[in-house]
């Protein structure tokens, strides 16, 4: 199998999104960020100043609000992803509200996405829908949320349930997405091969703490 | 071992955090509240408006924010306060910013809890210092942090981490805090006699969901 690594790090949100996190670690984050151009860092909202600050404007910064159970208020969630791009995020990854999907709440759903687009303004929003969590109905109800509120992109999972992104999914989340919906995939993607297949599959980013590390394991060794 | 399951129920948070919970799971939870008289429920903040109607001030409602991560930005974390409170919410429990602690930036950890504090007013705030991932002189500097900036609980933990509470913290933390600051302890409590030892080691609040199962099976075998 013939694996283009430059073009998967050109996918990669390089995420580093460690509830111990410190500001060394997110330092180190944007150096390898940068000397592997990656798409962008994807950090903590009380980091996204000082990451802006130190990149400026040679990386996107990429942050998550409602981040990773789903649940605080349309207006929270509105008010981070303001909050988040008046520090300096380029692209906001959001949580959708779980509780309400399973209650079938989809216009519920839809508006809140559609009220932090509207915050975001020009920006890029992804909007994780936690696949592991939700029925195949559930995931296509989600796919058209996603694309009648405006969103951005669909993004499979947080990294922080029960799983991470499948092919399976990226496939579904292809078929009933909208064109104009991009799929992130995130979540547990441990080799080159795989996140080689998610980008076959549809996938248009990557979210990742690894594949640098993959990367700069293959450099010490001399590949 | 003589205990007082009456005494133990007064002093639990009734909590549904689950990512997934349904408005029938919170009301559930919510009747299970008041048939057993626990201290409050504790309930996702997009659920506040609801618990509070549903319980008409029989009952207090306890919500989350920052949580379980602890890295949203003060002033997010402010806003959901205050927001929370606003829906109805009578007590709020923030988690700190754990890459701050790990930073050792004590002060700005005290100026975030002490701006939460003001957005509560003269609401209760807990504050999660999610013990598993700390250090024990990090857990000493969070116990002054947390008494200098006024707050009125330190909890244990959020759950949703390594681990939960355990009785050497609670005693620790019994150890550093100010007399005006009491102890929520929290995350995998699953016995009555465990709940009945954190109570007696210095916790004024058990944050679990099992308790109320437990009396619940127990009252079902007729004891």
């Amino acid at each position: 199998m013939d694996i283009d690594v430059k073009n998967i790090l050109a996918h990669c949100d390089h995420t580093n999104l460690k509830p111990t996190a410190t500001r060394a670690d997110i330092r180190r984050l944007c150096d390898e960020a940068l000397q592997y151009h990656t798409a962008s860092v994807c950090v903590p909202a009380s980091y996204v100043t000082d990451a802006r600050r130190y990149l400026g404007g040679r990386m996107k910064v990429c942050t998550v609000i409602g981040f990773p159970n789903g649940y605080d208020t349309s207006a929270a969630k509105a008010f981070m992803a303001a909050d988040a791009i008046k520090k300096g995020a380029d692209e906001i990854d959001m949580v959708v509200n779980l509780g309400w999907v399973r209650d079938e709440k989809d216009t519920d759903v839809e508006a809140e996405i559609a009220m932090v687009k509207e915050a975001c303004g020009d920006h890029v929003l992804k909007v994780i829908i936690e696949c592991c969590l939700l029925t195949v109905d559930e995931k296509i109800r989600m796919c058209w949320a996603v694309t009648h509120a405006g969103a951005d992109y669909i993004k499979t999972s947080t990294g922080f349930s029960t799983g991470g992104a499948t092919f399976d999914d990226v496939r579904l989340l292809r078929q009933y997405c909208g064109p104009g919906v991009k799929i992130k995939a995130a979540g547990g993607i441990s080799t080159l091969q795989d996140a080689s297949e998610f980008l076959r599959f549809g996938a248009d980013r990557l979210g990742t703490s690894r594949i640098v590390k993959l990367v700069q394991q293959m450099e010490a060794q001399g590949n």
